[in-house]
């Protein structure tokens, strides 16, 4: 293993190293790397990918790398949609890829199916990609052009980011989440650091739970990064473990440097985060939830791959239980897949989300990619937990959409009204 | 009283004759009749008839007499929809329409709003309004232009139908529902019984819930007949009493008089009746589920007015609980009403649902209407609990959509092929 530790590194760098079978990379390089995992989905995937193959007359390097989720266009709401699932589908089994599913979010079926695992590099057709890098792996978004050279090749150009270190001390408050943070991060950091992979680290890091620091990962998209991660421990490791798919590798491989250079190395105190809110029409557009006024929400919306997983669904619950949605406001909840949903229906989660009022939506991208149930109307204001305001993303271009966590969300229905959530969950029901 | 006992008569005839304040009325005359309820919902509603009376500088006639329910554009999946809503709730406040809904589908939310009561003469703006004759109305669908003439007059002009009497004596098995019952009168009477109002009773009805007695009077609908109707008895007071509006009139007074002509009376044996399944693309193709090949199934739907209500969930949970949905299968849930959703959540339907890997829906019409998630791409086979299965109407006219009970539906999911749902339920999960 000597030549691994020859240079100090960040775990990107060691990852990135390892796939191209380099002792050491530097930021700046380009490089060509060997994918260990190459995951798309309904929307960039078959639909684009199989003519081009097709007319190359090329094979996919090695069908069992390959993932396939229907996430976009699930349960199909119109005909394009089911054409559209009917040849992913038809594409997948002709492909002999194993690896399909249609019961969750795509970055959300890697997690459960513990496809991600620390030290892997990794693609993914959708730009939220970077979820993957909460399990220690480096895991990119690209489009469907490089989607195609990927699947025939097994490899993927790149040029090699600096790392950018962001460390969390302290520990949340109740009522502030993994979103807070990143919204946080927009607004101070804004959204143009291209080339750069983010590491998260920090004691209130380490506290969270996988699919909270999935939020940070996937986020990361959010301030233009090249990707985000969260080098493993033994969260992670339990974690493989239950998705029935344990690490045989050493974790202590995949770890930075902590001499490696970076680009920069951020402070936070996780203590002092306020529940963050973003104004239309950009996640950098976020300030704490007490500088705004009490804006009225006709539409919360708790869903898509950074918003809707088990433990989104129990934040809202904590905030929901016993209390009613306004009356004229609606809450649309569209949890991440479809065993988070059979959790949250064994734990009660779904008793209490229904018995306030929620309104239960399938699980799929759905209206944070603008195709599902929950579009906004011109003139309409909502309060949503996914992770991109842009304008008519969610609907009509006239709609005004707020981003926040579920707590704030969830708050913020019961209320009628932007609100903190800190004070609901100060208060009994 | 004296008028009401003059002339032998049936339900529909004392009703008729109620409304348009005569003695009595004669099948095949044309009378005007008084509205007591007019319902209308989003797609033939509002963005119908808006323009149309403010063409004509009219008002509704009785605001309070109204009933606006948003259920086919609900949760909008596209921005018309969410426009459709908008226009839908802005023109409802502005007409002074109290009674507004988005949380069931239309024929759900006059059940569970207690707004149908016996003796009532109703129109809905929905093929599928005779569901209201459950309790003992007489209530008919009609289209955009007619309800715009009886919003502004509080009048309805109509022949008056012939009856026909419907009686099931003995009990259905387990396994056999209402719905089986009327797939079987479709195949047997025909879909082309205008003009006649439909009268079910016998000990099989009485002992039906009223959600069973709506799958009769609603699909009556599929008939062809006006209309569909079920007497007042103990099960309809205590009903009206759950839902907060009980009945101040006599129940005794809405009911058929014996001796009262009408077109035909048949008896049918319930004990006798298999489970039956609707071939491909007509409820009138429906035998019983015994005479099927075992038909590979891509898509069980459990849904609609017809066939998703409590009741229905709880057919399907019996079927599915400790029990698996078949691999190459897909069994799509879509609850007739957020109540229906939270008690499913209460009382652990949807804990076994989901555990058997039913994908959760929105409330909605969903895609019975073919305007929500569940759409067949070409080529496919569904089983579906809907009314209808005409060609195209849920997606791809390539499409092979059969018809059965949600028992059926959930055995179909489970083997992954046409079966007899008595089977499953009489052999341990």
């Amino acid at each position: 293993m000597a030549e691994w530790t020859r240079v100090a590194a960040t775990l990107a760098e060691k990852i990135i190293a390892h796939a191209c079978q380099r002792d050491s990379v530097s930021p700046g390089q380009i490089v060509t790397a060997s994918l260990d995992l190459l995951m798309m989905h309904d929307s960039g995937g078959p639909r684009r990918v199989a003519s081009r193959l097709e007319q190359l007359g090329a094979k996919v390097w090695d069908p069992d790398r390959v993932v396939v989720v229907s996430d976009h266009f699930v349960p199909a709401t119109d005909l394009e949609s089911a054409e559209i699932l009917a040849l992913t589908r038809r594409w997948t089994q002709q492909a002999g890829v194993r690896h399909y599913d249609m019961l969750g979010i795509c970055h959300v079926v890697l997690q459960e199916g513990g496809h991600v695992q620390p030290g892997m590099f990794c693609v993914g057709g959708d730009s939220h990609s970077p979820s993957g890098g909460a399990y220690g792996a480096f895991m990119i978004g690209v489009g469907a052009t490089d989607i195609t050279g990927a699947l025939v090749t097994g490899e993927l150009w790149l040029k090699v980011p600096q790392t950018v270190r962001v460390n969390w001390d302290g520990a949340l408050a109740d009522g502030v989440s993994a979103k807070d943070i990143m919204l946080y991060l927009c607004a101070t950091l804004g959204m143009g650091n291209e080339n750069q992979a983010f590491e998260y680290d920090g004691p209130a890091v380490r506290a969270m739970s996988m699919s909270e620091r999935m939020v940070l990962c996937n986020m990361s998209a959010e301030l233009g990064a090249e990707t985000g991660m969260v080098s493993a421990d033994e969260k992670t490791l339990a974690a493989l473990v239950e998705a029935g798919r344990p690490f045989t590798g050493d974790i202590a491989r995949w770890q930075s440097d902590s001499e490696a250079a970076c680009l920069a190395e951020h402070h936070y105190d996780a203590g002092t985060l306020a529940p963050q809110i973003a104004a239309p029409h950009s996640p950098a557009n976020s300030r704490a939830v007490t500088e705004y006024e009490p804006i009225h929400i006709d539409q919360g919306y708790i869903g898509a791959c950074t918003g809707a997983k088990l433990s989104d669904l129990h934040m809202a619950a904590k905030v929901l239980k016993g209390r009613k949605i306004a009356s004229n406001t609606r809450l649309l909840i569209a949890p991440a897949s479809v065993a988070m949903t059979r959790q949250a229906a064994a734990d009660g989660t779904l008793e209490i989300l229904t018995e306030a009022g929620a309104i239960m939506l399938p699980t799929g991208c759905g209206a944070c990619a603008g195709m599902g149930a929950g579009m906004y109307s011109a003139g309409e204001v909502g309060l949503s937990t996914t992770a991109r305001n842009f304008k008519g993303r969610m609907g009509s271009a006239q709609a005004q959409v707020y981003l926040g966590s579920p707590y704030s969300v969830a708050a913020g229905a019961v209320k009628g009204y932007l609100c903190d959530p800190r004070e609901l969950l100060a208060e009994p029901a």
